[in-house]
Formats: structure tokens, C-alpha cells, sequence
């Protein structure tokens, strides 16, 4: 089954207490793209960049069977450019620099072959750009799965409710969440949010993992501890990936489901960040993300005694 | 098994954004002998209290199974009493008044027949009243559990030190463990902290769950998402009681048997935050707290498909 995966390809500068990178290979597409690689054959990406994009880059995600056809290059274009520095408990962080470039003229014509695909994931982007997407759809996908922020809600929160009213899984953080129903308690936040017509919500909480909520079910998927972590830009978006990844390669999509693939999501996050940008996504086995799947899933199991 | 718990009996006033109580019942001991009692028969406390503690709440206690026998009644005393107020989190809190009163010259004497205790919890006091408990056991504990606070390792490492040493679980939040260690990074901070010679450490993170470590293994309870929180006051105290009264009631201790341990801790923890004060936590039955053991149980549980 095809995934799509909207979302930014760009370029990133971090800074963390315990290193740097600068300008190097970054995106909410670039992440969960790779990341849904590793566990799905048929994934396609649907971005904008400029020609300063590495082309090297995209013979990689290609050589990985990635679909980067629905990139759009802007010839003396500049790709979208982040710049942020992150706090010591390596959540928090402030962004320096944000330089959209050629993705403020992002005006999305899929490709044909684009037109009939059966997970659809559309990244933060703006909620019209994510329901034109929707809209060039010959059929309705099978599931659509939507990112937002926080940005969003503030200034366009018409716009993205009629978004959010389209998809099937809202996944968000759990300050995006308190922001968006106005309630704090995050059970309180999921029956709200849920009540736009979603069949479930994934709610974020970093380091502290994930929940899963349909309208009568709850799950949590617990992150990983881990020794090393070096930069946590891109956990998000390679949790999507992850999530999305195994989802396509499912033929339904169950409660059961939804849960593995939240722990498939734990997984791909979790190497994300033992690394700066890329570099641990581009070099995993798939037995890597099985034994790293089993550690989160035996991590939280209790069997009676 | 007998399970001795040693710990404050006290009043408490609390204010949150969602409600407030006034001079209610608390004290560390008052948590976790009723979280225990609901799962071991054999509980005693050692306290201190003055005259002006409700007789009526020691006869509940009693009523309870629970002895209380090692609660010295100062006449004409006043009893440990703290203030404090919660952020909109429910996580953070300000100290607003801690009038030791009696706490200040507690110098506990076991009753002989407490002596000999096969489960001993050592709630947060001085290191030194945590040690002297120790020296007075006849049989070294089968099972040693403490508590302690940022404050001791601030003012009283070395003699904090010397009680960790003689202890076979410390159970401490996650701030406290990285002040400990001096390690931000929880993984490396479980690390340090083992060294000390514990069997296991358990780090708490309030609502995200807790760790469970030992040299060569981890284990991680979720808490269970509430949609109601009144009041955090004795949570942790209600998880060390559960633990302990799970752990008191089985023929061994195995990592096994301690991730149980601590998933009936998080249970009584979520009982506590209901409501202020006992009033959810002298109300349960057995059967609520199997049920509650089951959801967290199910919470994280994840089939293989």
C-alpha cells in the first residue's frame, strides 16, 4: 500500500549543552520519510525545496526506494532553513532563526501516480496547504494521519478545525493539545479533541512517551530511556514516520494496530536522537528497529505473578 | 510478614488551582500504612505525634489492622504540620510553613516486638533517625526500602551516604536522582546511584510513571492517566505504601515481583490524587485496587500481531 508523506525538506542548525550542528540535513518529511522506510517499501514524499538542497540527499532516499517525485525543486530557490538551541533537559528549546524560502510559495500539485495513495501523512504545514493535499485525492485515503503546532492553533484555528474535521489520527504534543480543547488534563484534552470526529488521538509527551486515545480506549507507549541523548530535533517527525511506516504495511487498522505502531513510532524516535540530523536514520537495520521494538514493548510489561 | 513503616503523622493544608483543605490528616507514615493496609495485614508505624491529632483517626488506623503502637504521643505536643500550595501542573509546589513541633526531638525507641520486622520502609527524616531504626532491629530486614529529600542530600550527603548503604532500595523522584548523582541523564544517574550498593533504585516522576533499575535491568510503571486530580499530597507516599505491602505479602523478592511492587504502588498513588487528604484513601476496597492494578497493567500492554 503507498504512503504519502507531506512535510518540509530543509536544512537545520542545532546547538545542544552537548554539541552542535550546523546547516545540515533536516525536515519533518526528511525524518519520517526515512524512518517509514525501514518498515514499508512504497513511501512517497511531497515537498519544495531549493536547488542548495543536496542532491546526494535525494539519490540516498531514492537508493532507499523512497519516492521523491513529489519534491518540487525551485531552481535559485534556498531550502527552509531552522535554527534552534535546546535547554539542558533537551525538550525545551528556542528557535533562533526560522527562514521559510521557497517554502513560503509551497503550492502543492501531486503527481498523478500521487493521486491514489493509501496512508496519507500530512506534516505541519498550513491547514490549507494540508486540505489541498486532501483535495487532490482521486479517492479518499485509507487514513489520513495529521501533524500540527502550536502556531497554528493560535492564528488560524478556523482553518485548521475544517482540516482536522478530514483526518482520521490528530497527533500532536501534549501543550498542543491543552492549547487546542482549553482544557489541562490531558484525558479531559484527548475527549475534547476527539469530539471533532476522529477516529484516534495521539498525544506526545516526549521523553515520557506517548497516549493513544480512540473514543473508548486508552494506551500508553513509553519512550525508551536512553544513555545518550544527543539531539532531539526530528523525534517527533521520525515517530510519525515510524507510526505511519508500519501502518502501511498492515492490512487493517485496529486499536491492536494503532498500539504497535505507536511503539514502532517509540523506536524510530529513539534512534533519531541518539544523533545529530540524519546520521543514525541512515545507517539502522531493521533488525536494529526489531530488537529496539521488543526492548520498548518488555520495558513496561508485567506479567502476573 | 511484618511491615514496619517509619514516618510523619501530621496536618497538612493544601491549596490548589482546583480547591483547597484546611489543617487536614497527612504525614508520610499516614499514606503509606493505609496504601499498605489494603494489601498486607501485618502493618506498624513508627511516629511521633502530639495530643492534638484526632484520636479518632488512630482508631481508624486500628480498626484497620494497622498498629499503631509505635506512634509516640507527645501530651500537651503539637504535631508536624505543613503548608504548601500547587501550580496549575499539579506537579510543582510551594512550601508555604513546616513547623516541626514534635518532629524536632523525634527519637524513635521501638516497642520490642518491632524489632524483629521482616519489610522495613524508612520514610524521609534525618538520615540519622533513618539509621538508628536500623541499629535497633535485632534481625537485619529482609527487605529495606528508604525514602529521602533534596534537602538532605543538600545539607547531609555524607550521613545520607551511610544510611543508602545500609539499605536495599532507595526510592527517590527524579530530581532527587540527578542531585544525587550529578547526573542529568537518568539512565547514567540509575547508574551512580546503584553503586552506592543498592539491590534496586526507584525513580519516580510524578504523573509520567516510575523507573525501576537494578545493575543489569530496567522496567517502567506508567501512571495512570486521571481525568480527575485533586490533590498530589502523599502520592509518593501511597506508592512507597503499596510497594511495600505488595512486596510484605509475597514468599520473594525478584525483579519480578518488584515491577508488580511497583505497579500497585502507582495504583494506590492514583487512589491518593482523587481527593485531599484519606478521604479516597480510607475508602477502597481490594476489588478497586485489583481492577486498577489491571488497567495499569493493560495500559502499556502491548500483543505482538
Amino acid at each position: 500500500m503507498s504512503l504519502t508523506i507531506v512535510g518540509t525538506v530543509a536544512f537545520d542548525s542545532v546547538k545542544t549543552p552537548y554539541g552542535e550542528a550546523r546547516k545540515v540535513i533536516g525536515g519533518a518529511a526528511t525524518f519520517a520519510g526515512w524512518s517509514a522506510s525501514y518498515l514499508h517499501s512504497e513511501v512517497r514524499l511531497i515537498s519544495i525545496i531549493g536547488d542548495d538542497w543536496p542532491e546526494e540527499e535525494l539519490k540516498k532516499m531514492q537508493a532507499r526506494g523512497i519516492d521523491t517525485g513529489g519534491i518540487e525543486i525551485v531552481p535559485g530557490g534556498k531550502s527552509f532553513y531552522w535554527e534552534g538551541e535546546y535547554d539542558k533537559n533537551m525538550i525545551d528549546r528556542t528557535t533562533l532563526l526560522t527562514d521559510l524560502n521557497v517554502l513560503d510559495d509551497f503550492n502543492p500539485v501531486l503527481p498523478s501516480k500521487y493521486k491514489n495513495t493509501e496512508f496519507l501523512m500530512l506534516g505541519n504545514l498550513t491547514p490549507e496547504i494540508q486540505r489541498t493535499i486532501i483535495d487532490q485525492m482521486e479517492e479518499r485515503p485509507k487514513l489520513i494521519v495529521m501533524d500540527t503546532m502550536n502556531f497554528w492553533i493560535d492564528i488560524a484555528l478556523p482553518s485548521l478545525e475544517d482540516t482536522i474535521r478530514r483526518v482520521d489520527v490528530l497527533s500532536i504534543n501534549d501543550e498542543e493539545a491543552r492549547l487546542l480543547s482549553g482544557e489541562y488534563n490531558l484525558l479531559r484534552a484527548a475527549d475534547r479533541i476527539l469530539d471533532y470526529g476522529l477516529r484516534y488521538l495521539i498525544i506526545k509527551k516526549g521523553e515520557h512517551g506517548a497516549l493513544l486515545f480512540s473514543k473508548d480506549q486508552m494506551f500508553f507507549a513509553p519512550a525508551l530511556p536512553l544513555a545518550e541523548i544527543t539531539d532531539p530535533t526530528g523525534a517527533g517527525d521520525s515517530f510519525a514516520g515510524g507510526l505511519m511506516g508500519y501502518l502501511a504495511s498492515q492490512s487493517e487498522i485496529t486499536f491492536e494496530h494503532m498500539k504497535m505502531a505507536l511503539v514502532h513510532g517509540a523506536a524510530m524516535g529513539s534512534f533519531c536522537v541518539e544523533d545529530f540530523s540524519l546520521r543514525k536514520l541512515q545507517n539502522l537495520t531493521r533488525e536494529q528497529i526489531d530488537t529496539r521494538v521488543n526492548d520498548l514493548i518488555e520495558l513496561a510489561r508485567v506479567e502476573k505473578l
